[in-house]
């Protein structure tokens, strides 16, 4: 059985080796700029595939995305449409993800922004009073695993949580809004807006005027999911006008970020490298052995790409 | 009744007149900088009285300290030493401080202050893998309402944390070590070393680098304690050798921290200006009505300043 592997390019082929070799020491590994017969490829792992390569295998059982996310496979015009695509979403990439928010939602709350930029300039500036989890009201928008992970362990810290999902998605025990008809609601009663959106058509550029400007005064943004929901003048505006106070972007229409962007600059903007959520290579090779496995057996499989859903 | 106060300078009387209107209207408020008949002071909310002022009032029930700690207070020689010190522990103190280190810990378990230094330099770092709370051993010094609180939330987080305290205090559910003993039994397991010990003279100069040198290579610091504790000589070396991988140091010998000091440009430091937890005036008002309608009452009185234990 072979597995061909487009991620980390030809110098991570070996340690990718090296973990199959552990998982599922059956599996012949090659990489993607191996010469293959492609005959022999089965299934295939992969983060954002040249155009056309995938559909030249013609006994292909399974994508495997090396992301959560499926959107730079389905950027391939002819990816073959009758396959199913496995989304590599892991425990690890959940807790990974939920820290994340966590993590720059306790930073937005205590404004660490201004307390590094003060330790720049070496300015000690009293504090008067704070901010508790207690006091931030995080909505987060897409309400699948990530989503969810994120939404239980802000909760158990003490930020009062709630959701917003396009579908019917709920949180448990939490406040749910769903669907354009609730969305505005759900944006009047959020302090702290976390993206965790998948990339869809219905998605893209979600993060507009119309929506930045339905939250309260001096709220804070959060994108983890997609640079393409962010429509970045309509932030720059939010966030110059004093509307938006900061916002933490992980994810960015062009990554890495060009160095003349005016998002690294900018006094109200953390940028983070696309790091919210990173499963190692042991992990996916992990997850990837236990996906092949668990299709040899006919067994159904999960997070699979719904074109219907978009995600 | 009357209540003298320093805190916050003149500037701030008139605030506090305002809240102690709230809270406590029978008392008559005034500051430190008021000229006033000494024996007709009952009450003193003080942070680092001028030194022999507080023995000029022979009519003083009850001093109150405007922060947790009471070593600001215990400065003055004249104190008059007959007089209980009730310590400025409060719920939300508890809270403040517990978010703030688990803030700190998020931050260094995520390197967001290589993340932070990436963006001022628009520097575009992959990252290959990320550490999650479960990887980061936590061991926190003093286990008194502060410390408690900290490790409570850190544990619900899923940081595997224990504890450790000069005397016999314990965390419930987690492994608690005691006095010199088991010292080097929990620095050795501990990967994040935070300090909420109070300031007395068995703690003075506790983090140097016979205790640093016990913690793992690449373990790092939180200093929320006080600046006392701290042997800064020792601190630096401990970094620039890699022994230690950051520090978050919250409290200083001198504050506000001097701006030619080392610390503030420190690559591995990130500087907080003695914010992990500050009870504001309502906060404290409220706190400071009630131990003085309680001790009036006749009614025993929380965290009592106890000279046996140094805190």
């Amino acid at each position: 059985m072979r597995l061909i592997i487009n991620s980390g390019g030809p110098q991570a082929i070996d340690a990718w080796r090296a973990q199959f070799r552990t998982f599922a020491p059956e599996l012949d590994v090659v990489g993607w700029h191996e010469e293959v017969d492609p005959a022999s490829v089965d299934y295939a792992l992969v983060w954002a595939p040249d155009a056309g390569r995938l559909a030249t295998f013609p006994n292909l059982k399974l994508i495997i995305s090396a992301g959560a996310g499926v959107d730079h496979i389905l950027a391939d015009p002819q990816l073959p449409r009758h396959l199913s695509i496995a989304r590599m979403v892991t425990a690890r990439t959940q807790t990974e993800m939920a820290e994340f928010v966590l993590t720059c939602a306790l930073m937005l709350t205590r404004d660490i922004k201004r307390v590094v930029d003060n330790q720049a300039r070496r300015h000690w500036e009293v504090f008067e009073s704070l901010r508790v989890a207690a006091d931030v009201r995080v909505g987060i928008m897409g309400l699948g695993h990530l989503g969810i992970a994120a939404a239980q362990l802000l909760a158990r810290v003490g930020f009062p949580v709630s959701g917003w999902s396009r579908g019917s998605s709920k949180l448990e025990g939490m406040p749910s809004y769903a669907g354009q008809a609730e969305f505005g609601q759900f944006l009047s009663n959020t302090d702290l807006l976390v993206c965790l959106l998948p990339a869809t058509d219905a998605t893209k550029g979600i993060l507009n005027t119309a929506t930045l400007s339905q939250l309260p005064r001096g709220a804070s943004l959060i994108n983890a999911g997609r640079g393409a929901h962010m429509v970045t003048p309509d932030l720059l505006a939010a966030l110059d006008s004093g509307h938006l106070q900061q916002a933490v972007l992980d994810v960015f229409e062009q990554e890495p970020l060009p160095a003349d962007s005016p998002l690294w600059t900018h006094p109200q903007i953390i940028i983070t490298p696309h790091c919210a959520a990173i499963p190692d290579r042991k992990e996916r090779a992990r997850h990837t052995a236990w996906l092949i496995q668990s299709n040899e057996r006919g067994e159904a499989l999960p997070n699979i790409y719904d074109p219907n859903r978009g995600y």
